[in-house]
């Protein structure tokens, strides 16, 4: 898998920051996924867990066959911690998320979560966020004219689809990337215009909900951003 | 029915707006299907329509029965005019709808639509919006949590439910009723912070929607905000 020894060595690293009795957040993803071998590892060899919280049916899934203790956010009365991955990370921990199309949870669990720990290979770090494209999670019920009232913000984007079928997330609902030549001057403004239009449901951008941030390299190596 | 007449003469007046060749936007509630029986009535007596959208199953369900040509927002390319109920609305146009848990739909249609116009009787006029709740549209996933977090701002509101079973939108979701003991001084300030929160789909509060305002009185008579 390419890029996979950075986002395997971030994900490792980050199993250690999990403690006894913690009950914790699972994100969406290949580096996510990681995280959950990673912390099956742990668990297998005495590590104590209230509980873990996926945020889709597949990191569920993936708990379930690593035999980890899987609870609903309903149930919970508090996530220590969640640890997902991001596409986009800037210095000011401004990210963005999506790219699997399960953002919408991965945003709700971290907003409940005590801290959101990022794991990311060296690839996702980027000088201000919005270079490659901005995922939005968009109603079925007049998506066509969402659409075309998010043009009007000057940014022409697509439905996500695999062989022409329209990708539906866990929610029922679509995706319409939208794409960046230049990253966005004011991203959290931009967010704001986006949101207001009736029919988005939720973007990628995720502001103030980074915590600590683990970099993967492919040469094995690891930082942290406290 | 209560209140019948002032909403009857409401909807009526409206339906004299519709021009030949228009398409229509459908509210839903009582007000909005005392309009679909107006609109129908006319169709049937010559008005030529290139079609009616529905913002629910229910306003669809009622317009086929009303055999007026019922299309999909997505299919049309304009909705000249929407026609729609509010439960309060003040002299700056501000509404509160969602009391049949239909307003994220219906604002979707009211912000493709060239006009909405609102239609209600005499008791829905407030002298400021937020005298009585304000329903949110909530993804079930963490629900619970994300209703938590809506207390943090002061608000402290229930799950929308008949007979124990809890409400369920159209779109899947569920309905949290925030209730007012008094009006919020800047709601468009509340708005905010409340779409701010992740989990939040759509709230209640519709901000430079309405057009024109047709009130309906019990004694019959009707009065028009332009």
């Amino acid at each position: 898998v390419y890029r996979a020894k950075g986002k395997k060595v971030a994900a490792y690293r980050a199993a250690e920051f999990i403690q006894d009795g913690m009950i914790v957040g699972l994100g969406t993803g290949s580096t996510a996924a990681f995280f959950i071998e990673a912390l099956s590892l742990r668990y297998k060899t005495g590590l104590m867990l209230e509980g873990v919280v996926p945020s889709s049916k597949r990191s569920a899934e993936l708990a379930r066959l690593s035999s980890l203790p899987v609870r609903n956010l309903n149930d919970v009365d508090r996530i220590d911690i969640t640890v997902d991955g991001a596409d986009e990370i800037d210095s000011l921990k401004r990210m963005i998320k999506g790219g699997g199309g399960a953002h919408m949870r991965e945003k709700i669990l971290a907003f409940c979560s005590k801290e959101m720990v990022v794991i990311v290979d060296e690839s996702k770090i980027v000088s201000t966020v919005g270079m490659t494209k901005l995922p939005i999670e968009i109603l079925p019920f007049g998506a066509t004219k969402t659409g075309t009232n998010l043009e009007t913000l000057g940014y022409e984007g697509h439905w996500r689809a695999e062989d022409e079928v329209r990708f539906i997330t866990e929610n029922g609902n679509y995706i319409y990337d939208i794409p960046f030549k230049t990253p966005p001057l004011e991203p959290e403004r931009l967010d704001q215009q986006i949101l207001r239009i009736p029919g988005v449901l939720e973007t990628g951008f995720f502001f103030n909900l980074a915590g600590r941030v683990v970099i993967g390299y492919e040469n094995g190596s690891v930082s942290i951003w406290h």
